[in-house]
């Protein structure tokens, strides 16, 4: 597989593999390009090019076989597995992640949640019990985890992240609202409510729809 | 201003516009595009690029006026005034974003929060009460709201989707985990922090950073 393939290109993969999970659900087992292009809003060229950097899928003519791409998507992308995640910050907001059902379904397990108040230390949540915040790296060291989620204010967020980098995390979910450095082999992706608004009111402060 | 610029351009400018406020309030008038660059982990190249698609800033050698480029830039957003939000889903997950403090210091104000479940229904959530979902329709003819939250179940999503369009919403900002269908005339961003991970386990299943 050529290392060159645009992130764009990888975050679209996800969106293809659930539509795909959908469709084997509902046991169909042949998709074209088309119809997956239409369930999703893309162009059916698009997901030809994107599937393209990975191998050639499908026949001309006959679409895709739903399993078999489903399961070649995941294995790429790396979500045939379990992951480890760790959430840092359980004020509202990382409460609200951490209780959110849609995690461990994906095979995204929270092993570990942190915090700094002694409100929240020790009490339950999901299915483990907050650890106070200076036990992160002492955890991080004597613990396997994949990937880190930061929801600690904004004034926090970098620090934070500085110390689950050092702690040899390689991957970090963040929801402060900054964007936090983080080397060249560490990937990061950002959660940011106000940023996803503010490139919406560019097209409705204008009336012209997106892609125009 | 060409209409065709790029989503991914229009993406990144409040990314841009958010580094030139934190520059304007340490007091710093002018500022590189390689300094520019390097707070937020991009190339000066492409900072450059992205806004020669909106006019000539900066002066060779001079760099940008942070205070000038930074009102130029809220202008273009159209994030240089108020927009009325409402929200759609009052659970755990939607207290969390009523109650999120960073909407109304950008200009977002929810002025309406509405839930079908009676526990929530008349409750008081930040400024607002929160009415029955029932009622949704209603208050969008009665009232000018520009942006949708929706942070209802996925079953759920793409009905309370389709009646926010169709009371002439034009902007949707999407919690639900599914791909929400809008015609070409609206625009919506969605927020799924399992795409987010599914999109980083590619590059730490093959110890590759991104963008290599």
């Amino acid at each position: 597989m050529p290392l060159e393939i645009p992130e764009v290109v990888i975050n679209r993969l996800p969106v293809y593999a659930r539509a795909l999970s959908e469709l084997e659900a509902r046991g169909e087992s042949v998709v074209s390009s088309q119809a997956l292009g239409e369930l999703l809003d893309v162009t059916p060229a698009q997901i030809r090019k994107d599937l393209s950097y990975f191998g050639r899928f499908g026949k001309q003519g006959r679409g895709y076989n739903v399993p078999g791409l489903l399961t070649k998507l995941r294995e790429i992308l790396g979500i045939d597995r379990q992951w480890r995640v760790c959430l840092v910050g359980v004020g509202r907001l990382g409460q609200a992640i951490a209780e959110y059902g849609g995690f461990g379904p994906q095979g995204f397990v929270v092993v570990a949640a942190f915090d700094a108040s002694g409100a929240v230390v020790g009490t339950r949540l999901g299915d483990v019990v907050v650890r106070h915040a200076d036990s992160l790296d002492e955890f991080l060291k004597a613990n396997r985890v994949d990937i880190g989620i930061v929801a600690v204010p904004a004034n926090e967020a970098q620090r934070v992240v500085d110390r689950l980098v050092a702690s040899g995390i390689h991957a970090i979910l963040n929801y402060a609202p900054i964007m936090a450095h983080v080397p060249r082999d560490v990937v990061i992706r950002h959660i940011d409510p106000v940023l996803a608004m503010q490139s919406m009111t560019f097209y409705i402060s204008r009336h012209v729809p997106p892609g125009e």
